[in-house]
């Protein structure tokens, strides 16, 4: 699989441009191609924004027509805000992405200019529309922003990958009985346990609690120290 | 649902600030709270930049430090690029949004200052780190580049949904600190923390285990008793 071409097209800002870049290195793209830049090539407010993203710049291709610039591609998706009448699907980021991600073929996303968007001529090279959903409160993405969502998406974001940061080795059911039995202990000496018939149910709901936790075999140590410390005995069969 | 607060801690540039109220406002999210900035507050760069998000400027609270703004929070996740050592989950952006759709539960995101990131006594508040995906290329994310992507997939279209693993509604953090703060006030008079050395990271270490069994409300008020039957006090401030 690879990542799809970026295109902007006529953009007018230089800034725009150096943080597209940023965006694209951020996510593993890498293929720029810029369409008659407003304010020409190179662009020092470009070069500036494009941090940790000089290189993509400086191999970025630079082309006079989005129709030119775009001859290599398999597929080719235009970003649009506005509805447009023309009979082509309309795709979000993730189905774009899906697609970018299903064969060898080279993909390409354009990118209008900043006050305008694409041009009707320019939208009609497309395969396919892609329409970011916003919020009726500000419609309009910025067009680094714009650039931002697809890579990130093309990114293919690793799914679950939750870590727990534990790098002690849990404990053991004994070390975390030893911790229990000693906290109902000191509990009961001090008359927290006292209500007996609602004893058992709260002495399962603290066990639930901790458990819930997964401490480490460290952890429990230190919960043992702790329970010591504020009952004001030493512990007695400490592990 | 409610979407996640944003908390921008500490944040250095204006228009970081602007644009990130920007891509709040594409994405339907409108808790901005600004912990500290940088340049004082108003700041002109923030409203130039916040197009379309003015309202979400102006009403964004101000606060002093990043643990005075999430107290009413349930859930609190905070961004991290580097690796913490810090016994917490990692969850991608995708599983962050999943979380915040999943209940009625007042949910936050935390950002640190552009330079340098949260501060670990900052990132030691929330529940579980989120990080985002990115490319060997160029790491770092620009400041509201990384609260548009958690922005974008916040928006999403609801999924499959994570459970928050009690039935009772989750504590807050004040009641969570408040419940904390007298542990380590218990532990302060019975010496167990003593070592003055030791004692931020034995701190951090029980905050630790103690967030990750992710406590309701109830079994907070219940842990307060433990901490005073144990400590042989009455709590003082029993909520």
């Amino acid at each position: 699989m690879a990542p799809p071409a970026i295109i902007l097209v006529r953009p007018q800002l230089g800034w725009n441009i150096g943080a597209a870049a940023r965006a694209m290195a951020n996510f593993g793209l890498d293929d720029l191609r810029i369409v008659a830049p407003r304010d020409g090539w190179p662009n020092a407010d470009a070069r500036a924004m494009a941090t940790g993203a000089g290189d993509i710049l400086e191999r970025a291709r630079l082309h006079a027509t989005a129709r030119e610039a775009v001859g290599d591609l398999h597929h080719l998706w235009a970003t649009t805000a506005r509805h447009r009448d023309m009979a082509k699907p309309v795709l979000t980021p993730g189905e774009v992405a899906r697609a970018c991600r299903s064969g060898d073929l080279r993909t390409g996303i354009l990118f209008g200019p900043e006050s305008t968007g694409l041009a009707n001529d320019e939208v009609v090279l497309a395969d396919a529309l892609v329409r970011i959903p916003t919020s009726g409160r500000q419609r309009s993405l910025n067009l680094a922003q714009a650039v931002l969502v697809l890579a990130w998406e093309c990114s293919g974001s690793p799914e679950a990958v939750t870590e727990w940061r534990t790098a002690d080795a849990p404990a053991t059911m004994a070390e975390f009985d030893g911790f229990f039995d000693q906290l109902v202990g000191a509990l009961d000496s001090s008359g927290f346990l006292r209500n007996r018939e609602q004893r058992p149910v709260t002495v399962r709901n603290l066990r639930t609690m901790f458990q819930r936790a997964g401490l480490s075999g460290r952890e429990v140590r230190t919960l043992r120290g702790v329970v010591s410390a504020l009952a004001g005995r030493p512990d007695g069969d400490s592990v």
